[in-house]
Parts: C-alpha cells; sequence; structure tokens
C-alpha cells in the first residue's frame, strides 16, 4: 500500500501538492483579504527562527535595527525615475483618512480626503533615504548600516501563499557609504550572508550570482541574488542585494563632506529576505507525507506523543514523557509534549504533516522498559514501511543533539545533491535550449522536470539583451544569474555567436 | 553650576522636557508622514528588549504567535454595533490599487478603485474573529489562545512620540473559551502579566483595575487597565485587558460544539501593549541629563568608554576595554565597548542622556592601575557633581550583574514612592476635588504638579456616568480605573452622594 499523508503528491500534480503542504502542515491560509495570508502558529514559529537567526547574522555584521514608517508619500515614489518605473504599478494607496455612517451604512467619508495620497510600503529605500539625507553629514557618519523586520504590500495580480502575496514580511537593509568599493563590499557580504544562511539554516543550497540587467531592481546598478532549486526543478529567487550606485542618493540629496572637506553623494545598499523562505522551505523539502522542516528552524525539534489509553496508566506515561521532554530541554532541545485528548495516531499524522524533525511515540511497553521508540522525519519510511527505532532513554536523549545535527546535514545534503546532478551544461546552442525546455512549455505550471541550464553567453546589454529576454520568455524561461563562483570559459554565447563573458543560470522560476 | 545634559529640565517644561529626550537620547523622531514615527536604533533596542521579555511571559502562559492581513474590509468593521461606534471615526483607508504615470506626473490611477474598500487595522478583532469562526468546531477547540505582534493605524489627530502616533507597533492577543469564567480568568490573568511585566521589567509601579463603562473598549463587556503614574502626576494607561462577552462572537458566528452536543456562542477575551510602553518608561524614570533606562531593557546595560588620545597608548587601552567587554558578556551582560572616533567627554554625554544603566570611563591610569571608573546612570550626580567610582578590574567584573539589579531596584523604588505618595485619599466631595485640580485646569499641558486622587463612587451608569464624566471633563479629569485591590468602604459616592461601591482613581491623562 502507498497511502501517503497528503491527498496529492508531487509527481501527481506540484502546485497542488504545495498547497496541500501548506494547508496540512498548519502553517498558513488565504484570507478574506484578497491576496492576504493568514501565518498560523506552525508557519509563525518557522519564522520567527528565520528571524532570530537572521538577525543575529546581521547585528554581528554591524548593523542596527530601526522602523520606519508603513507609508510612503506618492510624490517620495515619484523622485527616482527607475524606481517608479518599476514599481509604480500595483500598490496599495491611501487616499482618505474617516469612514462616516451614512444612513446606518459605513462609508468612506468624502470629507478626508488626504492632501497627498499615501503609498503602503512596497519596499522602503524611498522614505529611509530621507531620514539618511538627515542623518549623515560627515564622513565620520558613514557607513551607515540599518535594517529593519516589517510588512509590505504589493498588489500582485496572482498570489500563493508565501511564494507571492500582497502582503508579506520581510527583512530588509539599506546603508549608505563613503565610496563604490565599501558599499560593494556590503552588497557581497550581505549576499554571502544569505547564502550562508540559506546552507546551515535552512538547509537549502543555492547559488550566488549577479542578476542580469533585465532583472535588476528599479534603481540598482547591480543586484545579486541567492537561487534555490525547487524539487519540480523550478528556481526559487530567495534573497538579493543590491548596489544602488549613488542613484538613490543623488534623487534624495544623501551628501557628506568628505575627509577633504567636500560635499560627495554616498553610495547605498539596499538587500532583504522575506517570508517567501518559507515556501523555498516547502519545496526544497517536503515530501508526499507533509513538510520536512531542519530542525535548526523546527519550533518544536522533538515531539513526543503519548500513547493515551483513557485509563489509569496514562498518568505514568504522562509523567515519563514529561521527564524525557525536561531532560531534552536542558539540552537545548525544543521539546514539546503532545498531550492534546485526540487519538495518538492522528498526533502522530498531524506531526509529520508538520515536518517535525523527531516524533518520538510513547507506549505502556516504553515506561515498561525505559525505552524510547521514534522515527525519523528525514527518513520515515523504507519503502512504504514506517521506520522506528527503540533506543533505551539515556541513550536517546544523550543523542539527541547529534541526531537533529545529523537530520540538518542529512536534508541539506539530498537537496544539494538533486541541485549539483540537475543543472545541464551541455547545452551549446539556442536550439539546443529551445528542445531542452519545449516539451515542457506547453504546460504553465511547470510540466516534466528539467532543472536548470547554465550556458555561456556575452552579457549582451539594450536592445540585444531584450530580445534575449523575449526569446526566453516564449519558453518560460528567465536568467536567473551569473554564478560567482565560474568555470573556466571555453564556449561562445549561445543567443548571439560572440565570444561569451561568463556562464549564466537559466530556469523556469517563481 | 547647575548644567544638565538636556536643554529643558522637568520643571521648566514637561512636555519639552519629553521631546528632548526622545531626541537628544536618540530614540526616535518624527517622520515626512503625518503623524508616523521613525524609531532609531537606541528606541528600537528598548522595544526588542520589551518584546522579547513580554513575548516569553505570553508563549509560558500557553499562548501561540501567528500573523493576520494588515488590511480589514469595510464590511467587516461594520459587524459589532459598539465597535464601529467607537472605532469608525479616524482609520487609514486603502480605496485603490495603482499609480499611474499621466504627462510625466505620477497618480492614483481612477481604474484601479478597489470594489471594497480596505482599512489599515486599526485592531484585528473583526479579522481574526472571522478566522475563528472557521477554526473553532467543538469545544476541544477551546480555550483558542493567540497573539501577534504587529503594526496598527488609528488616524490621531494630535500625535506625539511613543504616546499617541498614527502607526504604532504592539502585540494584540485574542482568545476564545468555552465559557465566562474561563474567559474572565484568562481577562485578569493577562492583566496580571502586564503588571508583572510593567513593574519587574520596565521598572515601572502601575495600578491594575477595572476601567468605568464610559472608558471600554469599543464591544467590551469589561475593560481592565493597568496604570502609571508620570513625574508630571498624569496617568498613563500602559496596558489593556477586555473581556468581551459574547458581543463579537455573535457578530462573527464564532460557536462551538458544547460537549452535551449543544451549538453555544464563543466567550472572547483580547490584550494589548504597545509602544506606548517607551513613553512610559521616558516619564517614569528619565532626568534632567536624559533617559534613565531599567538595565532589563537596556540595549547596552554598561558601556565602555576610552579616553582615546590618538596616541600610541590608545592600543593598549582598546585592548584592556576589550578584555572587560569579553569578560562582562561571559557573564550574560550587554556591554559595548563605544571606540568612535569622538572626544570621550562627548560620548559620556551621549549615554548619560540615552540612559545606559552603566557607563565606564577607561583612562591611562585605569590601565596601570587594572581598574575600572565607572558612573552608575541611576545616581549620576551629588548635588550637581558627578558621582564616579573606581573599582579594581576583578570586583568591578564580579560585581557587575548585582550592580545591574541594584539599579533595576533603585529605579523602581523610586517610582513606587512616588505613586505611593502621590495618590490623595482624603478627598470626600466634589467640591474638594475641584479644588485641587482646579487651580492647575487652566494649563492645557498640565499645571503643577497634582498627581492622583482615589474616591469614593456609586457606579453609576448610563446618563449619570455620562454626566460625572462631563463634570470631570471639565477639570480635563478621567477615572483611570476601580483598582483590583480594595480598602474597606467608609464612604458616600463624591459624585451622587449615594452609598458608595468602590474605590476609583482619578487623574489627568495622557
Amino acid at each position: 500500500m502507498s497511502k501517503r499523508a497528503l491527498s496529492v503528491t508531487r509527481e501527481e500534480n506540484f502546485p497542488d501538492w504545495y498547497q496541500a503542504i501548506v494547508r496540512d502542515g498548519d502553517m498558513a491560509e488565504t484570507s478574506p483579504v484578497r491576496g492576504c495570508m493568514i501565518i498560523k502558529p506552525w508557519g509563525w514559529g518557522v519564522w520567527e527562527r528565520i528571524q532570530a537567526e537572521l538577525d543575529q547574522r546581521i547585528k554581528d555584521t554591524g548593523h542596527e535595527n530601526c522602523y520606519f514608517p508603513l507609508f510612503i508619500p506618492m510624490s517620495f515614489i515619484a523622485k527616482e525615475a527607475e524606481h517608479v518605473e518599476g514599481f509604480a504599478k500595483e500598490m496599495a494607496v491611501v487616499t482618505h483618512h474617516r469612514l462616516k455612517n451614512e444612513g446606518g451604512r459605513l462609508v468612506v467619508d468624502p470629507g478626508a480626503k488626504l492632501e497627498e495620497p499615501l503609498i503602503v510600503r512596497p519596499t522602503s529605500e524611498t522614505i529611509i533615504g530621507d531620514a539618511f539625507q538627515r542623518w549623515i553629514k560627515s564622513y565620520r557618519d558613514l557607513p551607515l548600516l540599518v535594517n529593519q523586520w516589517a510588512n509590505v504590500v504589493r498588489w500582485e495580480m496572482r498570489t500563493r501563499l508565501f511564494l507571492r502575496t500582497a502582503e508579506f514580511l520581510w527583512q530588509e537593509g539599506h546603508t549608505a557609504h563613503a565610496d563604490r568599493d565599501d558599499a560593494m563590499g556590503e552588497t557581497l557580504k550581505m549576499l554571502e550572508v544569505y547564502r550562508e544562511f540559506a546552507e546551515n539554516v535552512l538547509a537549502m543550497p543555492v547559488i550566488a550570482g549577479e542578476k542580469p540587467a533585465n532583472e535588476r531592481f528599479p534603481g540598482a546598478v547591480n543586484t545579486y541574488s541567492i537561487e534555490a532549486m525547487m524539487q519540480d526543478g523550478k528556481a526559487l529567487q530567495a534573497g538579493t542585494s543590491h548596489y544602488l550606485g549613488t542613484h538613490f542618493a543623488e534623487a534624495q540629496n544623501i551628501q557628506f563632506q568628505s575627509a577633504q572637506g567636500q560635499l560627495e553623494y554616498c553610495h547605498t545598499t539596499s538587500w532583504g529576505v522575506s517570508t517567501r523562505l518559507i515556501g523555498g522551505v516547502i519545496m526544497t523539502h517536503g515530501d508526499d507525507d507533509g513538510l520536512r522542516l531542519p530542525p535548526r528552524i523546527a519550533p518544536r525539534q522533538i515531539v513526543i506523543v503519548p500513547m493515551l489509553r483513557d485509563k489509569p496508566e496514562d498518568a505514568d506515561l504522562l509523567e515519563y514523557c514529561a521527564a524525557i521532554e525536561k531532560e531534552l530541554k536542558a539540552a537545548g532541545i525544543r521539546a514539546f509534549v503532545d498531550a492534546k485528548p485526540v487519538k495518538s495516531a492522528e498526533k502522530r499524522w498531524s506531526w509529520v504533516r508538520r515536518g517535525a524533525p523527531v516524533i518520538v511515540e510513547i507506549g505502556g511497553r516504553d515506561v515498561g522498559g525505559g525505552n524510547v521508540t521514534f522515527m525519523r522525519r528525514d527518513r520515515l519510511r523504507d519503502g512504504d514501511k514506517i521506520v522506528s527505532v527503540t533506543k533505551t532513554r539515556a541513550e536517546f536523549v544523550a543523542e539527541a543533539g547529534r541526531l537533529l545535527t545529523e537530520i540538518q546535514i542529512s536534508l541539506f545534503d539530498a537537496a544539494k545533491k538533486r541541485l549539483d546532478e540537475n543543472i545541464l551544461t551541455g547545452i551549446n546552442t539556442w536550439n539546443e535550449l529551445a528542445d531542452y525546455f519545449g516539451a515542457a512549455a506547453a504546460d504553465d505550471e511547470g510540466g516534466a522536470f528539467r532543472g536548470w541550464v547554465k550556458v555561456a553567453w556575452s552579457r549582451p546589454e539594450g536592445a540585444e539583451l531584450e530580445a534575449v529576454a523575449d526569446r526566453l520568455k516564449d519558453l518560460k524561461l528567465t536568467i536567473r544569474n551569473a554564478p560567482l563562483v565560474q568555470e573556466p570559459l571555453d564556449r561562445n554565447c549561445i543567443f548571439t555567436g560572440k565570444q561569451a563573458k561568463e556562464f549564466v543560470l537559466i530556469a523556469r522560476a517563481y
């Protein structure tokens, strides 16, 4: 029998499987507000772990957290021309500040129209730049390194929980520097922070590189990203870091007096990751039984399910479970006894679907023998059979920390293997590329697994780049990035036939 | 000479002093967006400590964090009649979802009008209630205990940083229960969590009690608050906890099947504290030299200022400071070496104004003698003279934890003494009350220090209560709460002359 804990498998329908895992793993749900999600406690717990781990890294690299307003005056958005171009599309606009009761009906009060409409921040470069312009006087104030954790809104037409929602949560770092070198150093440093965080905390291998010009953040000089491969072969942009040159500084008059006494424009950067990462974790580690959470971000790392039978012996069972929980907690492990009055099989499967790394089931025999019986979520089955292991309580507790580390590594290794084995490097012509992806192009939702291809290109610009992007778009493809780590170039550009300048990754993407 | 580190004293002008401390203590500043503030790193660090301490308490009492949408459909607000009455006034209303470029100018796209306007949440009872209605099926799902940390917006006309801003940050707890007793237990439990937190973490003594009917949260059956006394004698409502009865459950159809199989409405509660607490901390502990932060919420508890002289000896100085910092950190203390290339006197005063609990200044003599010279921010001066103490390095490090505890307690004790000594209980008639506050009534900003009065009242209702509230309003007074802890009643109501039912606190308030 091949019954799995989700109603649909990855093979059958990847997008439906994703929805099932979000729902049945108690991660999030849609809300009555178009495009906005409700993040449920289990999903929120994952975000809390992500925040804690990343926040520490942001602070360790010298940044300070602060908080800027939710609203941005419309005129601010208009200041940086490319920024307007890129963002002046779908945003939530506040136009009034009062409701009133009209004949028993609640209506917007026309008398309370704002003089200038306010935009709910889609990102905060402009409002933070305005503060930088006031805060920065001299080279002594530089670098200025701030970060904020905030909600932002982009009025997306097609939304998908965690991956693309109208409101999402993120951190956005914003920094100002005296010169290009310092700002570029920051941009790449934070990209590396994201890479290390994605790989070591989320167990999600990524490739760090520079986005092509047509995929840059509006107003950026260079945009870098980390890209992760999902189990359907698509790419997920999991974090970005931008060198903004002096574009925003010029638009907002962010100047400093140099050591030589001259007024100069600052070089600024920005970088961010969002709740989208949770979507990446799901599509990297989930299986047909539900989510599998890397222990470092699991709100509960070891869940203990007492097999209660509504009998007097239940008290012993609970006491035994509580003792194990206490020992695990003392070892710094997020342990939890699920004592809810629900059938233990039901509880087991709910934790399987949520992806708790280790699920312990304790019955009377375990108590009698002083044992612990547990399942590793990363190796739940042998074929179709559920694998459970019994150890003595002392042994289990002593090894629990190591077990969690092992699970963290095994999840990373499996994902890394998938990434490494599915970047095709043998494609040397446009036709080969079109043939390779063409078969799957018909199906909007991805079709057959294709992974990524790495091709050589001449880094075309302007109209030539637009033409390349259009050709790729017909195949539903985009250039993800030019990896920072490059192999020796031995080919010509598959788009222009000219001498190649670098390898780039091409893929379908979220 | 009585020069102080702020440009204005509490005595001279309390509101100006407050503004000076917010500005010169690097806590926050106004933004270009009307009524919205920028919380600067030092202010944000205080909020992070508040969040961490309170979040732990919220979790320890069985609540789970989650996240609900920023926007609320207008129709949701209309559901609960009293709630509409109380909130349907000043709110940010999103009416459009797109900007467009019109002849080079950015304008709101009239073609992108929302079918139903969205309200930026002023509080989330209605949107969370909608989820509760879906999540709750049976008595087994109760109690349902959730909390969220979020930004909310109320379009206030007169704003003051931290105390009253259009956008502010808070936590809002929302719970559903099977019956009144359970819900009331929750309401009072969270009030007690707030009291304990305010007193033990913020070192801010409060009085917990029930608000009179005219001060209830819109839609609540009972509203409880903790009230703190500021140094100008005014009251600050520092946290509220509401028993909502079945009002919201009836409006939103939040029902459950009881153990007996009947459909019943849930009893719900909500409770919250906000960034307003930071204003309370400032007005409780600040002095004429700036802020004084209780160590438990100070982002940096011990700041070490090396007295750098741009000489080769600076290296030794920095090494010595770093060694002390390391030892303190190992003891779990948030220590920090301020090595900025700025005059050490300037640095000292900036930390005095920010209220770092302990400020260490290290010069060449300290290094030579193996000593540490430090100031306690809670006892900065003896008369006008700055008090500094020198100890051996080993002694200082060994005693640092105890020193911080002592400072925490001394700040609490001073505030507690002020509160206890300034609640007047001898007032037995309306005329005495009017005389006592009358002299100060002319001055909008508070005038002479009056503190609070505790009077007996008959707990009038309806029109009779309205009349009392109006009379008090003429004196710019409000009833703060009826303390949970009551003394024996021996008087008649000062408003109605009837037999009194309880004592209530009356004060000017923020």
